[in-house]
C-alpha cells in the first residue's frame, strides 16, 4: 500500500452513518484526508444502493466499525486534484467503486485486477485503508481517492444511471467477459432479477445472446420479456420447462442470494458449461455426477478490476445501456435498505446526494 | 449411431461376468459380433481394475445387466481387421478404454471428443449399443470395436503397463491439459492416491509441477515423496500445515472417491485457481465465499476423447511415465476388487487375461 496521504484538513464531510447493528442512518459529520499528490478529490452526485449497505451496516459478517458510512456505487464531479494527477481534471464526470486501494505492485495490480490485490484491496467503506483510518462511502458528500481507483464518466451517460454499474454493473460484466459470453449466440441464463440479474440481461442482449430468466415466480415475467428484453422466462419450479432445457446454457449467471438449489442450474448448462455464482447464498451443494459427466463448471466472482471497469463504463455508453434506476433522496435511505431487503426495487436505488444531502 | 456388426459368429468368446448384485465373478462364455468393415477384432493380453468394475458387477448404480463381463482398461494384440479398417493391422499392439462407440457425426465427435458424444457415447460394459446388444468388457478373451475407438500401444512400452493408462490415465491427463497444468512451475495438489492420483502425480512431475499430495493419513508420505517423486506430503487433518498452504495452488486434482469437506482444499487455491473432480463423492459442499472472492473454481471430468487418449499414451511412452501395477491371474479377480474396496493396491491392478484366461 502506498500511503501519500496528509494530515487530514478541516473541510466537513457530511454523510449519513449507522450507529450500531440496527443499521438506522442518520447524519453524521466526519473528516477526509488532505488530498495526496495522486489524489482527486470528487463531490458525489449520486450512490447506488447495494445489499453489501445492508450486510454492513447491520453487521452480518461481525467485522463492521460504527458509524460507518456506506455507499459503493459512487458518481460525481471533479473538486481538487493532486499536483500528480494526469487523468483527471476539476470538472470531470467521474465515479469509485467497491475499492478505493491496493498495492499497486504485485501480479494482479499490474494486470489491473486491483480487486484481487495479493496484498488485499482496500474496499470503499468500513476497511482499514494504509493510513490506518477506516474507509468510508459514498452516502456522503465527497470523497478522496487515488485517481487509479476513479472511472470516467463517458459524456453524456446520466450520471444517477451510472452508479450502479460501479458494483452491480461490473459484478456481472466481468465473469461474463471472462468467459467469452460476448460472442452472439450463446445461451445465457439469469438467475435472480435484481440489481446484478437484470444488468446481465441487458449484457447478454448488448452482446447478442439468446437470454433466458429464471425466477421464482411469474410475477418478473412481463418485465423480463418486455422491458428488459429476455428472450424466455422460466418458473424455476416448472419441471417440465426446466427438463426441457436441460443441456442448452453456454452459461448461467447465478445473481440469487437466497438459498437455492443448484443441480437444477447445472443440469441445464451444456457439456463444459460454466454457471458463474455472484449472489451469497449460503451454502453451494452440488451432486458429483452433475459436474463430472459434462466436465461442467461453477465459478466465483466478485467486481472486477480498473481495466474492466472502465471498458465496462464506455460499453454501456456506446451500447445505450442503463440501469433500471429508482433515484431517492438521503433522507429515503432507511426506507430505500428495508425495501432491497424485500426485494422491492427495479431494479436500483440511486441516492440524489447531490441535491438532498446538505 | 453407425451398425455395421454382422449377426454373431460362432467364435466363443471366455469372459469372466457377475451374474447379480453381489458381483461375484466366474467363468462366463459368449459370442461377439462379427468383425465389421471398420472393426478391429483384439486378442486381449491384460485389462485393468477400475473402481467402475465394482460400482457396475454389484449394481451401485441399479442399472446393471446380468451376466456381466467388466473391464475397461483394455490392451491385446490384433487378430483381424474388417476390410475398410486403415489404421491398424494384424499384430499390432492397441488398447480400448471406457467407450467403444458414439454417433460420429456431432460437434463433439467431431473434436474427437467422443465421451461426450451428444447422441450418447457407448461404454465398453453394460451399455445398450448401436446394435441393441449389451456391451461386454475386457475381461474376457477378446472384444471387437470399431477402429475409431482403438488405440495405438507405443512399441516397447509394456501392455500390462498401458492397461491403466486407458481409464485412469487419461481421467486426470485430459484436465490436466484442458487446464494448462502442463506448465512448468505451476503448483498442483493431489488429493487421493489411488489408481487416478498417483497418475496425477506422476503426470505433474513430467509437466515439471511443484506437486502437493494429500492424503488423510501420514502412511503413505513415504511412497508419494520417494517413489511417486511428489514434493510435498501434507496431512489434510493438520490444520496448521493446511493454514501455510492457503491460496498456494494453481490445480486441485481431486481424486477421493469417498466423501470429504471440500471448502479445505478450495481455500488452498490461488485466486483463479481450479479444482478439478475426478472422484464420485456421494456430494460437493461450498461455502460460496471460498469460490466468490478468489474468483475460484470448481470443475468435473470424466475420462478424455481419443485424440487427447492417444496423445496419452504417446507422452508416456516418450517420458518413461509407467502406472504402478500389479499383475495377477483372472482367477484373482474377485480378490482384486475386494482389496481395490479396501484402497489395497499400489496403484492399479492388471489383470494377465492372455496367461489365465483359457
Amino acid at each position: 500500500m502506498s500511503s501519500e496521504s496528509e494530515p487530514a484538513n478541516n473541510e466537513e464531510c457530511l454523510g449519513w452513518a449507522a450507529r450500531d447493528p440496527s443499521g438506522y442512518l442518520s447524519p453524521y459529520t466526519f473528516t477526509r484526508r488532505e488530498v495526496g499528490i495522486d489524489d482527486v478529490s470528487i463531490a458525489i452526485t449520486h450512490c447506488g444502493v447495494c445489499y453489501a449497505d445492508v450486510v454492513w451496516t447491520r453487521n452480518k459478517f461481525g467485522d463492521s466499525n460504527y458509524p460507518l458510512v456506506p455507499g459503493h456505487e459512487i458518481v460525481g464531479i471533479v473538486k481538487q486534484v493532486g499536483g500528480s494527477v494526469d487523468g483527471f481534471r476539476v470538472g470531470d464526470r467521474v465515479g469509485v467503486g467497491t475499492y478505493v486501494n491496493s498495492c499497486r505492485d504485485c501480479d494482479f495490480c499490474k494486470e489491473r485486477l486491483e480487486n484481487h490485490c495479493q496484498n488485499g484491496s482496500v474496499y470503499t467503506f468500513n476497511h482499514v485503508d494504509a493510513d490506518g483510518t477506516i474507509t468510508k462511502g459514498g452516502y456522503s458528500t465527497f470523497i478522496v481517492v487515488h485517481q487509479r481507483y476513479c472511472f470516467r464518466i463517458p459524456d453524456a451517460y446520466p450520471l444517477a444511471s451510472a452508479a450502479p454499474l460501479l458494483c452491480a454493473g461490473i459484478t456481472v460484466y466481468a465473469p461474463m467477459m471472462r468467459h467469452r459470453m460476448n460472442q452472439p449466440g450463446k445461451s445465457l441464463g439469469v438467475v435472480g432479477l435484481g440489481g446484478l440479474g437484470h444488468m446481465a440481461v441487458k449484457f447478454g442482449k448488448a452482446f447478442g445472446l439468446n437470454v433466458t430468466v429464471f425466477s421464482t415466480s411469474t410475477s418478473k415475467k412481463q418485465e423480463a420479456l418486455s422491458r428488459l428484453g429476455a428472450d424466455k422466462f422460466v418458473v424455476s419450479s416448472d419441471q417440465q420447462q426446466m427438463k426441457a432445457l436441460a443441456n442448452s446454457f453456454d452459461f448461467i449467471l447465478d445473481a440469487a442470494s437466497g438459498d437455492h438449489p443448484f443441480d437444477p442450474y447445472v443440469s441445464l448448462l451444456k457439456t463444459a458449461g460454466v454457471l458463474v455464482l455472484v449472489g451469497f447464498p449460503s451454502e453451494i451443494k452440488i451432486s458429483p455426477a452433475n459436474l463430472l459427466l459434462g466436465m461442467k463448471t461453477i465459478s466465483g466472482s466478485t467486481v472486477g478490476g480498473t481495466k474492466d471497469t472502465q471498458e465496462m463504463l464506455d460499453f454501456c455508453s456506446a451500447n445505450g445501456i442503463f440501469p433500471d434506476i429508482e433515484v431517492v433522496p438521503i433522507q429515503y435511505a432507511n426506507e430505500a435498505l428495508d425495501r432491497l431487503i424485500n426485494k422491492d426495487v427495479k431494479y436500483r436505488f440511486a441516492i440524489d446526494v447531490q441535491s438532498s444531502l446538505k
